[in-house]
């Protein structure tokens, strides 16, 4: 495709301004004029307003015989709670690659989850001269994506309930008659999803009148079990009172409670398999085949045994096109998915990626963003989505900063919220020295790939060139292709070159394919020892619980899937406070769950919140709308 | 504004198509056109796809100077629960008025609820050969209205629970502490925000050092009473089981439980809110004033002394602006606000109609829909949103059908899912001339606005001409402007030619000034009579629950608010099955409740479910899409 520049000049100011304050004050250019920089035509995409499109899925077919660009995944070190700059850097990169080293890229990242934003942690759009723009839109509804989520999560957990209820009032006859109702000439027929249950029963018949009293029984009885029930509802808020609920204490509902409650919306197995499908027909599938649940006979329950696979794909159909945005600095980004990386896989869509590799084509760059530290994010970005998308980096990148290195030299505790002790704000090289175990860890576990690594240390006012130099000695003696220090947050691209011709270097000289750290055939406890092992773990040892759920699993047919592990971010084990790159532990597994639609088992590595709380001053306090000129204030 | 044609002359055929199938067949004209063909340009919109905008309120600044169009709003008799074709007749009326009789018009409709159509009730886009297109992006999503009004409410329901949560666990100085935190240089400020609620608690005060421990604790202390909470969740699905629910049964909840529920997305007040309020300013003032319950010394507790106004406003500030569609004809529609019409005031929202008076001009036509029965749907639109909005509808239209009316005579009931009882489907003029009695109330209830009232008789296949001569002698007899048959669900606008006519003709001769049927600073109890008294009622009764909360409102200083009854469809009294116009009957108003907000005091006059529940098949068996083409499939 042909394609013209958007390129906009920053001028930056010092000390950095807030990034609402950066934001507002650049005019971003029309979306429109970033589609054409790409080569898009109006019938490519869909306007959003002035300043997001989302660029249609149909564009991949007549792209399907360009070449594809570089592939680059940005990961980081185990980070601290206030987070190392990722995002930023990701961004970063891109503005460097974009607008100083003139070469086609386009960011891939995540949708944010819109709960926080009102919380404590404020948006997720980069930070400082690094941002994705208009900062209110990426942060806020955005092209509704997140609402179809939960709208489709919500309306499968409804189907739920009610089905339980009418199948316990009715007689097989009664819900046969109603689920097939004779028409005026007394003919009854299936809807077109029944048949899908049918063929899972084994019943070939098509009319509804053939099948025998037991067969009905059969057809019209999922008999769900409440107690298995897994599904729950979420909404994207961070809403604690929602985390443990009772529902159906209605007098309608004559007695039919049940104890559940509400994830937040990101958290949803349709966001996971919003991250990973490849096409609308395949979206189709996985909606289709997620489990809700186990009859009482121990039979998986799926969203199309309810007879809802369908409707969920309706409501998911403009979901599915990943949103064209821009960086400050007018590169394209393609923002589209968020399931977080410590309860889900933690990246960004395969559907946003593919369509980027082609859009920027032979020699240009795709960076996409894995979530929190590299044993979670990266690996997950390896071994799941890459597995699945059949797409192939050649470089990736850890982030570091002086401040996490210090942490896990062993600094004193980080806490959000609260003023930094000295130690992280004046030079101390031996503690950097001493935490460089934490990011020569990632990087050996990374380079396993069969990738180029190159370390971005991302640059603090505070940060000495001799804590600097410690950390690129280290990173390139664990085998790191280059180590390079990055000032985006204070300048822009500008700030970022160095790490854009590394990055170059690292892509250009490339040449291995994709290793993952295990094979699918494996056994479910196979495949989770190997990532324990990469944790630097000893053994894993499982709760009663655990294995109960391997062994169903096993039975069911799903041991051939992925494993996705819901572990902290804040260390490479399962305990939090554990910095550096510890060893010799035991990672205990409390439970196994599973996203059959979305294509993983997700081991719980100890407890996970999955429905975050407001503070006691939630940032909604700042955040109001200047009357007169109609911006957003106070949105950090 | 100048303007440019948009027509499109449609096919029919006989019998009438399913809905999907016609709009189906139908290519939409691209938004852009319409919306030129109202003189809008490129800057007073912002595209949603091809075929949705949002045409932006800032465009009403332009028009101020410009001439009013006509006002025409949309009422009906009292309904079976089938329908009696409203929103078709809007439509088709509108495509008479664009497509056949070359004025300058403009539909103003509401967004449906997305959560029934995945129930018993399919879409609302009109029906036949009036409709609004694309049919399936009106029936779901649409620009996202309903989801930001979903995050705000719930935004606000965790608010308030978590700052009871934090209230009880922290000592004043603590919470003052978190509240107002000392910055770098130990100085304390106050959000913006937080001078809204010092204001009403007299302290004047601008640094926080400066307030006693008295005021502190006044200002840190909103000390909610639980049992006085009114503020609900809301969820846009069909959920039963969310009726009645307990919340905060984790353990880091620390047994503070709670027994509530969610409604449907529609009947939160933030609804309610967007459909009244008349410019971004204003609704920031109301978003803030709503009240979610009193403190435990009785003072109201607003949605600013939680801090939180701004942000919702901040979340609905896309949502403010109307979303412009197209009917099967070509001719625009604005689709905004969605408010139940039984528990709410079930008017789309008054910057539609505003700006859509002004972009039709003098000689145009602005034809809005009322919700329901004219009992409630249009009077709540007199005597509610005329109120707020100041504008002054010329004529009212009263939509009637035979089969309505038969049901009104005497005829048997008519349930929804089951075949229509042979009276309905043959000649029976008697059973018609003794249904009209409550067309003819609805007539003169309607006349008293001092509108000239145009009835519409929306004909079936199997009317026939005597009975439709019964029903026009009827209404002419009881003061009708005019009585017309129309036929725009067989044949589109050419079917409501008649209608259009007359509707011209009843503007062009209006001259009377909007009466209210009852003016503001009546009590409360004196508001509530006159309505009753339009009803047929002899007397109103409370209970003991809804005379307590009159008592609290009248302190609180709320008793000068309009009146919205909260009452069922079915009948003009508060039994369903009392059809045609009943007489003598004692009105019972079980509780009282406000919106503070929106603008309106609703009495509870009877029980009204506020979320639906799915039947045991819903329509979601039916939905799924097409993988070639990307339609959708069974949206009914």
């Amino acid at each position: 495709m042909s394609s013209s520049k958007t390129i906009r000049r920053l001028e930056v100011s010092s000390p950095v301004p807030a990034d609402i304050d950066i934001a507002n004050a650049v005019e971003p250019l029309l979306i429109s004029e970033i589609a054409e920089s790409l080569g898009l035509r109006p019938e490519h995409y869909d306007l959003y307003g002035k300043y997001k499109a989302k660029v249609l899925l149909s564009v991949l077919d007549e792209l399907k015989k360009s070449e594809d660009g570089y592939y680059v995944v940005v990961g980081g070190i185990t980070p601290t709670p206030l987070g190392e700059g990722k995002s930023t850097t990701t961004v970063g990169l891109c503005q460097a690659l974009g607008a100083f080293l003139d070469k086609k890229v386009v960011t891939c990242i995540r949708q944010p989850s819109q709960g926080p934003t009102f919380g404590i942690k404020g948006g997720a759009a980069g930070g400082g001269y690094s941002q994705v723009i208009p900062m209110d839109e990426f942060n806020l509804h955005l092209t509704g994506d997140i609402h179809a989520i939960t709208a489709a999560n919500n309306l499968l957990a409804a189907a739920v309930d009610t089905r339980i209820f009418h199948e316990a009032s009715q007689s097989d006859k009664a819900l046969f008659n109603r689920l097939c109702p004779p028409n005026k000439q007394g003919q009854r027929s299936f809807a077109d999803i029944m048949f899908r249950r049918l063929k899972k029963l084994g019943i070939s018949k098509s009319n509804p009148d053939d099948l025998t009293p037991e067969e009905v029984k059969k057809f019209v009885r999922l008999d769900i079990d409440p107690d298995s029930i897994t599904w729950r509802r979420v909404m994207d808020i961070n809403d604690r009172f929602l985390r443990k609920i009772t529902v159906g204490q209605g007098p309608e509902e004559k007695g039919m409670v049940r104890e559940t409650g509400f994830d937040i919306s990101v958290a949803s197995e349709i966001m996971a398999v919003l991250a990973l499908t490849t096409s609308l027909s395949d979206m189709r599938e996985r909606l289709g085949r997620m489990v809700i649940g186990n009859s009482k006979s121990g039979e998986p329950i799926t969203a199309d045994d309810l007879g809802i696979g369908g409707a969920l794909t309706v409501l998911m159909k403009d979901a599915i096109h990943p949103t064209l945005m821009q960086t400050l600095e007018g590169t394209p980004v393609l923002v589209h998915a968020g399931p977080f990386a410590n309860i889900a896989h933690g990246n960004s869509s395969i559907v946003a990626d593919k369509i980027a590799i082609k859009l920027v084509g032979k020699g240009g760059f795709v960076i996409t963003e894995a979530g929190f530290g590299a044993d979670i994010g990266t690996e997950k970005f390896m071994n799941i989505k890459s597995r699945y998308s059949g797409l192939t980096p050649q470089c990736a990148i850890v982030v570091a900063t002086i401040r996490a290195l210090k942490m896990h030299g062993g600094g004193p505790e980080v806490v959000a919220g609260r003023p930094l002790d000295h130690a992280y704000l004046n030079e101390n090289v031996a503690l950097v020295e001493a935490g460089c175990v934490n990011l020569v860890r990632h990087i050996t576990n990374t380079k396993l790939y069969g990738v180029n690594v190159v370390v971005a240390i991302n640059k603090f006012a505070t940060d000495t060139d001799a804590e600097m130099n410690a950390v690129r000695n280290a990173a390139l003696a664990a085998g790191a292709f280059d180590a390079v220090v990055c000032t985006h947050h204070a300048h822009g691209g500008k700030g970022a070159v160095d790490l854009g011709l590394a990055v170059q270097r690292a892509c250009e000289s490339h040449s291995k394919p994709l290793k993952f750290l295990y094979p699918l055939d494996l056994s479910i406890k196979e495949k989770i020892e190997a990532i324990a092992k990469s944790y630097g773990a000893t053994g894993v040892e499982y709760s009663e619980q655990a294995e109960k759920q391997i062994e169903v699993y096993i039975k069911q047919g799903f041991s051939d899937l992925p494993i996705c592990m819901a572990k902290t971010q804040y260390s490479f084990s399962h305990i939090p406070a554990q910095k550096g790159a510890p060893e010799g532990f035991v990672l205990p597994i409390r439970d196994v769950r599973a996203s059959i639609g979305a294509g993983f088992i997700y081991p719980l590595v100890g407890t996970m919140s999955t429905m975050p709380g407001l503070p006691t001053r939630p940032c909604f306090f700042d955040i109001d709308i200047d009357i007169t000129s109609g911006k957003v204030l106070g949105l950090s």
